[in-house]
């Protein structure tokens, strides 16, 4: 059993991600922590309390975290990708105010790092947002680098494949949303594996896919369908694509296996200023030229390439 | 006859250009303007001298440009690439001084305003150095993008088929040397068209392909085998590669026939600062995502794929 932490915005993709997580049975989501990003921390916590009542036992804790980037504000809420309520404007119970008494005491900060030193390297960090709460997690307790398992973060662009960013040519969503917080994070020691557009624009599920979801088995299954109606028509209008990018899902597929993944070794640094902020650079294990900024940091994986229909096949299979 | 301005810091594949130009029956090098890069100004000017004697009629001008870039020191010398002459070590003959007196009298910078004036519209400019001296060219008289025919840059790297930089994990050595001139020409009306690594780096010349240059019939040939001597030797000990790559040359492939490249349009910005600085990053024409950096600029094209074989098959037919 494969424990987990779920550093998360919802989101549709979110929300995709958690039913993943919460279906799969060697999976298991031992708190789940909020940021901002595809909506402000208000709005994604709520959202994470629902999802939570929805897809898990209700004492899994959600813990709230960052409202906004490290030295920045938060980007505006993106409702015409996720919806007005940042969950593709489903009917959400009268959830208004008693949200907040449901979620756990602790910062998610705070939750982190009680979390990974209560289960020295059992936590996997499933970070699916803007990275800020891992990074001051790391910075309040640097220790922690090394109790968890592994981190796997759903951000960036590396040009694999000809891919750009989705916020500016270079740069991709959540880590443009903290620029600062990714490279404290991929400066750490802790192993660090990035799905990038690169692998999650390849990753594509269908209106045909995502229709067998509409009169599916599980209540999972439903949410899958009533969640994207909003995000596939985005993905029509903005980007001629007839379906979804599999963007947050992508981690718990590779959590679950990562041969469905090809990566490459490198260190990373992320442009922190200027025209390309936001960008995500990695050096090349094998890349000779000397590069200071890279080369004293810890090689982390970047997933370059992906099988695109067994990762599909095993979403289907999982949460249907 | 296409009228060409030869901007250049020879250099290795310098010269085997100005072998490729020399050569060709509709190319007429109208001057050779000089700057800092692969060696010093003083280097590559005597460089430049020798190279337009052994190649060209005497009376083409050569003007001396920019020891140094805008604002930064210019790199040392890469002696290990160019050897220590920047032309591969070949033996030169006594050129110590009296080079100085067979240069234009005029700078790179008034020889190329003057000669665009003069020919408005028929002049090519092929730069494949520094940008520096076409930079402050545009800022004296910035009519001088209008009358330009066009501009040919070898320089930069745009992530195509995961194409690296040669300086960094992101950044070319030519756009690298002075990126603030870089994103001065790229900013300019000007129709610009960028071979970078991501086709110079493809086309490769083996070491049984310049072979055929030993004993070749014209000077220019044998010119051609004596210089790339020490570069094959970097080639093949920095990046295993049995030949070279094919930068400079590409610029004269390009002119001679557009159709050996396929190309993408879109503006393109360089990072001025910072861990990316350097770099040079293309706005797709058919991006959506709005990017002010890049949505005020004129779009110019960046080659993205390259008919290896018959460029090389270009260059053997020419110079051989």
């Amino acid at each position: 059993m494969q424990k987990v932490i779920f550093d998360t915005d919802p989101g549709v993709d979110d929300a995709m991600a958690l039913a993943f997580l919460a279906r799969h049975p060697s999976l298991q989501v031992v708190g789940v922590t909020t940021v901002f990003g595809n909506s402000t921390i208000d709005v994604t916590t709520r959202n994470a309390v629902y999802l939570r009542d929805e897809l898990f036992d209700p004492r899994v804790p959600v813990a709230q975290g960052a409202a906004d980037p490290i030295r920045r504000k938060a980007p505006a809420p993106i409702g015409h990708i996720h919806g007005n309520n940042a969950l593709g404007d489903i009917a959400l119970p009268a959830l208004d105010s008693d949200w907040r008494e449901r979620i756990d005491p602790r910062s998610a900060v705070r939750f982190i790092i009680d979390t990974v030193r209560a289960s020295p390297n059992e936590i996997n960090l499933l970070a699916v947002g803007p990275l800020t709460n891992l990074a001051a997690a790391f910075q309040e307790d640097p220790q922690i680098q090394y109790l968890l398992k592994g981190v796997i973060v759903m951000g960036g662009a590396f040009g694999y494949g000809g891919a750009l960013g989705n916020i500016s040519p270079c740069a991709e969503a959540n880590i443009s949303a903290d620029p600062d917080a990714a490279d404290i994070v991929f400066a750490s020691a802790c192993p660090v594996t990035v799905l990038g557009l690169d692998v999650t624009q390849r990753t594509i599920m269908s209106h045909e896919y995502l229709e067998q979801f509409k009169e599916g088995g599980s209540g999972a299954a439903r949410l899958v369908w009533d969640v994207t109606r909003v995000y596939e028509q985005f993905h029509q209008d903005s980007a001629g694509v007839y379906g979804i990018y599999v963007h947050d899902p992508s981690t718990v597929a590779y959590l679950i296996d990562p041969s469905l993944y090809a990566c490459r070794r490198g260190a990373i640094c992320v442009v922190t200023e200027g025209v390309a902020i936001g960008q995500t650079i990695q050096k090349p294990a094998d890349m000779k030229v000397p590069a200071a900024a890279w080369d004293v940091r810890t090689k982390h994986s970047v997933c370059v390439d992906v099988r695109v229909d067994d990762v599909l096949e095993l979403f289907r299979r999982t949460v249907l």
